[in-house]
């Protein structure tokens, strides 16, 4: 158990949902100085109870050992202790995992929503209704859960928090932001997160229903030119979707460069939605689809493709 | 060995390709009286010298014993005594089947090429180039291959070929259809087959590429509202390149109706292309549904969604 005293003066931070991401933030932030509880599920919490987490670089090869400032349970009831929330759980279970919090939240918490997918900060904000302040963040790290108490940090990328509103927040969070920069990770606290959101979007939604349905890694995307020519049909419909409702200002080429680097970037991932898919579980795909799909009908914008692709992963889930 | 004499005066058949479609045929024609060569390979052939061709209604439960008029071989050069040849092989392999018997055609046969796909009869008259007519046919007869000397008969559908423009071919033609209809399979000899092949390819393509990628029997586009989403869309593909290419006469409403009508008819079926898939061999995509691709290009209508099932298959297919 943590002594309180000790930690008295620093900013401290709970993770909900400690899996891979929210194991690889909570472990740097650890590293970096603030004490973090990792709320997870069993054997996960046990095995950092027993031995600390261990992260291990797969692009540098390096094996991190976090041992200090750590600390892992089960129990929701420890977010009370924390000055910083982060929200780590898959975009469907947000509203869950906020009603589970929920009792032991106030004013004084900053919640960070650093999840994929549109509009889990207004679910988060709706369950936990009690004067916290939620932001969203988003992040292009890579991390895999390679067996309890080991996460795979699979390769650096950039994470963006919106600007708390609230003074204080903006304390907690430039200090988070520094712990996490002392570790080598940047985290940019921005004006304005949405562009940055719907950017992470696109990419997801180019990648990840086609790759899940086709059942290959990333990097079949452009390797194949059968789905190369799926995969463009897809950033088009995107790109129109986009333009259309003025979501992102963005060029078709830019759109296409960008997803087409991600890809590249990260081409023998398997995508967490085919994750999801293999593991029989559900995916993302209300988060990361549906929201394009609902633009397609909104602004009268035909997206066939997309539609089709969307279509396809829902009846997947149902059959699993 | 078949006894010359004795079929001095009958039509006689051959089937090049005695799969279940042309083990069916034949069948029915030798039960009608022709004397019947089915060119097959082993082990079916070598079944049906023993104990003859079994042809099993699953639609009645009826078991029909071939043991008469009926002759099975491995050899090409056995279609040289025939009348009328009846090229039942898959799509793709219409070219290779024809350049093996060559050089025993001659002008005075018929080649009815009773198969799936579009352009097959282009294919067999240019390899083939020996003054023999090549007509066309199109079956909706539901037969599959059960084990070697053993086809199951499906479904009831009809059989629509194409007039030949010989007099003596007519004749020849006329006879098989009455062998037929004996058996209560009727063949209707028609002026005009191209309508009848679009109408069967538009089924072919509605159905068979997304229930392959799904994985599924037919009857699931109509009852997952996902997939029938889907469904709706690719007819509506496939209606607007039929009217724009003025290749069939039909309203979006009629297309619809028959699509629905086929899959209720065979919710229960494993389609050819799915089969295929299963067992690792090369599909019928390039003569089910590039035809549709090749119309959006060449009249530039749109087809987006056939357009990626069909990138879909060539890739499942490259896999494999």
């Amino acid at each position: 158990m943590r002594n309180g005293r000790k930690y008295a003066n620093k900013v401290k931070v709970a993770v909900l949902g400690a899996g891979s991401i929210g194991s690889l933030f909570g472990g740097y932030i650890a590293l970096g100085g603030l004490p973090v509880t990792l709320i997870g599920r069993e054997p996960h919490v046990r095995k950092i109870q027993l031995k600390g987490l261990t992260i291990k670089r797969t692009f540098d090869g390096k094996m991190i050992e976090v041992k200090e400032n750590i600390h892992a349970t089960t129990e929701y009831s420890e977010v009370k202790d924390a000055d910083i929330v982060l929200v780590t759980v898959k975009a469907y279970d947000t509203a869950s995992a906020c009603e589970c919090i929920k009792s032991y939240i106030s004013d004084k918490h900053l919640i960070i929503c650093l999840q994929n997918g549109y509009g889990v900060e207004k679910i988060a904000e709706n369950v936990l209704n009690s004067g916290c302040e939620v932001v969203r963040a988003i992040t292009s790290q890579a991390a895999q859960l390679a067996c309890p108490g080991k996460v795979l940090h699979n390769g650096i990328g950039d994470t963006f928090i919106q600007k708390p509103s609230n003074m204080k927040h903006i304390d907690h969070l430039t200090i988070l932001c520094k712990a996490l920069h002392n570790q080598g990770i940047t985290a940019e606290i921005i004006e304005n997160i949405t562009p940055m959101i719907w950017r992470k979007l696109v990419i997801n939604a180019a990648i990840n229903p086609l790759a899940t349905i086709m059942n290959v890694k990333n990097g079949k995307l452009l390797s194949s030119k059968h789905l190369k020519e799926i995969l463009d049909q897809v950033i088009a419909e995107l790109h129109q979707l986009c333009k259309h409702s003025r979501i992102l200002e963005i060029s078709s080429g830019e759109m296409k460069d960008i997803v087409y680097r991600v890809i590249n970037e990260t081409s023998n991932n398997i995508n967490s939605m085919l994750q999801d898919v293999k593991k029989g579980k559900k995916t993302e795909i209300d988060f990361i689809l549906k929201p394009f799909v609902e633009l397609s009908q909104k602004y009268n914008v035909k997206a066939p493709v997309i539609t089709s692709l969307y279509n396809m992963i829902k009846f997947m889930e149902a059959r699993t």
